[in-house]
């Protein structure tokens, strides 16, 4: 079964308050999205790798993969108004039918089992995403204010968020929608059921400097010769 | 106006997978348990520091204070059957009446910014919880299944949880009810508009052995000559 990465890296960086956008920053001299490629090339070097970026960002990526001398193989798709439009715009260039896995840019740190677990569920029920129990308490805002909920009634979804091809297509054929808050909801307002399993801590979305020092210390602990 | 800190530590380490309680798992050569209450006496010298011990760990925990030296003073109350019961013993140790901070023991980093913020909002309106945006997607079970929630509509709740001594008391005068799921539920069922503040993201809870890869890397950056 032919495997596809969709790797959505459209953040444009202003929350980390850096000028360069938080997918090209370096963890251990590499920059993020580099991890992340590799993540899915070292899972199955035959996948095909979609990188989703940014028009304005794609001269630089370039540039970055010289410097770098990066030449693992993967398709450049251009960045749209919001997540459903970027991997829609990654969706157009499958060629082969098969599973899709549509990941975080800035999640650098996927491993093997949660990818193992995606890919068996997804290719026995159409999809599967990576959960986790939520760690903190929750509030929730309703009627002007914000009320205590009970964590234990929610998960904390990850990525990648696992597809088959097909069924992740037809969803994508949807008008756009403000609910689509990540390619699950898409999946879902499609009718289809959403299955759950079970992700890992270390798979972190880095999205501001703390989580910047957090990564460089789990790679340090998971390459000690780093 | 008096400060009141009650450090709950009422975890008894099996989600670790290890015989020692999380709080009394070393970071950087100390127990966590040492360095949150480091934190609240750095902020201020003269704050009553309560910690609420399950009483299977006193001994233990007396011990570790002899073996690392640590002398600050401290008075200790006994865990419960819930975090609402063992909230409820730390608060019958209050003598003083002012602002007491209801705080994970397993969360060392919480800052002076954030205490500051809670303190000064705890005293305008009545209480203060530090909060940050939801980073990752959510899911909901309802009837059996799960749905896509909009995380933009959550807040993360991390502690100190802070309140004037006045209102927690009376909030905690009532009947244990299962919906407790944090402090601020507490107070929000006795009729208490809930106030937040920004927390912030080092301000971790330490549940697992991912954490605490995670702690010593945010302690070597805060502290470089550690």
């Amino acid at each position: 079964v032919k495997k596809i990465a969709i790797l959505v890296a459209g953040g444009s960086g202003l929350r980390m308050g850096t000028e360069i956008p938080k997918q090209f920053l370096e963890i251990s001299g590499k920059p993020i999205l580099m991890h992340t490629i590799l993540a899915f090339y070292n899972y199955d070097h035959e996948m095909d790798i979609i990188l989703v970026l940014p028009e304005s960002h794609q001269k630089f990526w370039g540039e970055l993969c010289s410097r770098f001398s990066f030449t693992l193989k993967h398709h450049i798709a251009s960045g749209g108004e919001t997540r459903f439009h970027s991997v829609l715009n990654g969706l157009k260039l499958i060629k082969d039918s098969g599973i899709v896995f549509i990941h975080d840019g800035v999640r650098p740190f996927v491993n093997k089992e949660t990818l193992d677990k995606c890919f068996e569920t997804a290719m026995k029920f159409g999809n599967a995403i990576p959960v986790l129990p939520v760690a903190d308490s929750l509030r929730k805002k309703e009627a002007g204010k914000t009320i205590s909920v009970d964590r234990s009634l929610y998960y904390s979804v990850q990525t990648p968020q696992t597809f088959q091809t097909k069924q992740i297509m037809d969803a994508f054929r949807q008008k756009y929608d403000a609910d689509f808050t990540d390619d699950a909801a898409v999946a879902e307002k499609a009718g289809f059921q959403i299955f759950m399993v079970e992700g890992h801590r270390e798979n972190i979305k880095i999205t501001n400097t703390t989580d910047l020092i957090i990564a460089e210390a789990i790679l340090k602990t998971n390459n000690p010769e780093v």
